[in-house]
């Protein structure tokens, strides 16, 4: 049975992680989800409102104060009783078109990263620290945000030039705010998801499905991702690596 | 219900972290603790047998060939129809008689940090790798290898020479582990324990009380071991963290 | 005598580091000299061509691409023909005005690190590497790209967020140039400056003086970056630290 | 002209590094050089000494208490009125034998490792850092401790298990040591070696030379060591990485 008095947010829903982290959560609170786009997020929707879970979508783009500002407004008015516990930012831009020579890139493939990396993650945690804050006290678990990184973000590989630069600004910032609010009783992690993810999940059930060819299986990383939220406070994890056993590294 | 097919086993049992990964792992699989010593491990192996489970506690010294393959002619006989499906190195030498200045300290202090951390890191993984590589393919979960490691492991900080010393090549070989025995089907992982350990911890039932100290509980640590254990094959984290809400770091 | 073949390129001149690093490539090479401010350069000019050297400021907000491409086109009339060997990023936002809680920082204060530290670094480096790379046949030495970085680089400390953010940012992504252009000849490297910089250094001539009060020397970062010049192909160093030697780390 | 005052010391000396390093600090300093048998180090002392320096060889086995204690013994009948302004540790113990599957290795394997790099670092450390420390007051230049590193200090590769624990611990021993000695004007550092060293290296006079084939020029290891010592105080390198410029990394 979900909570009738935390609710969780994830930001940047799409087939994969997003979505995953959205079901494996929306089994213990309501869920909204944040995506550019609804058709990234009406179907998972529907499919948790039809299970007995809670879920709203919002159109939001992160990397945009007014956006952002607008759809916790909109929270505000669906879930006002509630209060926040879970805060997952797993905003990823579109990295293929900037995998290449650093001579070929423009000052727009940077602000891409930036963007969606950087500038979304801020504007996110600068609208859920103050309500994870408020529920430190009244929460059984520690109030969480979690940060979905990558290998690029402790690795500035060739040609991964500004993907790199995005990613570990990503994750150093989201290490900071570890160090100012954990004191606080907020728990803050990074994931660094080191592989491919295997995408479209399509049945989720399937949990304990060997991945042969060594994909990444979304429910999997939402597993982690519950553990992190799940820990104890004398014991937080601030940071994760996940990567299939036959990942070289 | 124990498992009737895996065991598991845990070396280094004392008051805290050995002891409630041990009572984690045997809600689910007969365990081996070994000690340098039986009042380490007589407590939890009545503790866990009265309770239903099934426990063994074998008097070893790991950092001796002689003994690890001693105990291990022992596992044989009483366990040798089970298969072992998780082992956790646990063995923390004492690392308070090295922490002064580095000219007040001498050969066998560095020893003394050698052989609990790495000698006998050695001896063990060369004693369980073998089985837990012959149950990649019977066992629904990843076979997997656990190494507790330390602030040290990562830092090597004044007056922490010699322990960081030991903790950094415990480290560095279980990564290397990780890269060889991963392909293979054998979840290798390293946790690094930053903060004190809160022990006794004579209740472990308490599992959601607040640590108002500050203290990390020995059960939340063996929670992220569980969970270590259980991940998917294709989301293996191979580093964690573990560190109390309020340390500095 | 100063070289009538080769210039060097400094970004990010004021009074410390990059007053020394100019006034050090100086005795080899004719050197250019940017600034958002004349009064920022303009001094350090003067000194130079008046001790037999040779040197030109010029106004340039490396965070703007226009004032970037202005500034190459002006150095192409001033320097047309000599060729670049050494390119050096030194700016430096002033991080002092973010250097506070997360919740008391807006977005303004994140772009003026990210500016400052990628944006600036990524205009410079898109200008300087394809002379950087036609020198690498004509030249004894290897072309040199090193770039300003600090313990935010590596480390998100409390209230340091979007300071650490952007230098990151700027570390990684130089570290990725390191691995693109290394192989074609040119010598990327980043230094991470641990301490206060003794400023202004108004003497330069001072080199074996001690500082009792542990602040960094700015020629001997100066120094320092001259060493990484002129390594030898074969053992190119990509990262260096340098604090005092009474700074704790 | 080389110093009546100062001596330098270098242990591990063989056709590579070693060698050049002794060539390189023997210009400025009388050396030390040691090495477990003579025939390493018998030619260089003849080189030097033939060229108007000043150099000893004692056969000495670092991992050795007694014989470190002996080589002390000798170096004061010999060097009694010069002080120690540099120590290099150069001992590489040979890692082909142990570059192998982890389970086809023994304890000797382990231990060669911990030995030459763990135990014999230790050993010297003891006897180099007090005659250090009496330096710091009457040299214009700090008293320098350098210790030789690879990629395995940071990274336990695959097959690399016992190479890069002995690696990695010398590596953070040198850390500890460098934050306790730093503050009292010891400048320790360490050397991250990333390539194939180019021996022999018959001529050392050609520091100019390009390295076609990308091996490290032992002569450019001995180059930057050097930088290193001449550090001023107040801007100390602990670690630097080397490699060439073609190296992956």
């Amino acid at each position: 049975m979900v909570s009738d008095k935390f609710f969780a947010i994830v930001a940047g829903v799409g087939p994969g992680t997003g979505r995953s982290v959205a079901l494996r959560f929306s089994e213990s609170y309501p869920v909204v989800l944040l995506a550019r786009r609804p058709e990234s997020y009406n179907d998972i929707v529907t499919q948790i409102n039809s299970a007995g879970g809670r879920a709203i979508g919002i159109t939001t783009d992160a990397t945009d104060e007014a956006s952002i500002t607008s759809a916790f407004e909109t929270i505000k008015k669906e879930f006002g009783k509630l209060q926040l516990i879970a805060a997952i930012y797993n905003v990823r831009p579109d990295s293929r078109p900037s995998l290449k020579p650093f001579l070929e890139l423009n000052l727009q493939d940077l602000d891409t990263s930036l963007n969606g990396n950087v500038r979304g993650l801020f504007n996110f945690a600068q609208s859920v620290l103050p309500p994870l804050l408020k529920s430190v006290d009244s929460s059984p678990r520690a109030p969480t945000l979690i940060v979905t990184g990558a290998t690029a973000s402790i690795r500035g590989s060739k040609l991964w030039s500004v993907i790199a630069a995005g990613k570990s600004a990503g994750r150093v910032l989201t290490q900071s705010l570890a160090r100012e609010f954990g004191p606080a009783g907020v728990h803050v992690a990074h994931a660094i998801i080191d592989g491919v993810i295997d995408v479209p999940d399509a049945e989720h059930a399937a949990r304990n499905d060997a991945t042969p060819d060594g994909k990444i299986a979304p429910y999997a990383i939402a597993e982690s991702y519950w553990n992190l939220h799940t820990q104890h406070k004398s014991a937080f994890t601030h940071e994760i690596d996940l990567r299939p056993f036959n990942e070289h590294f």
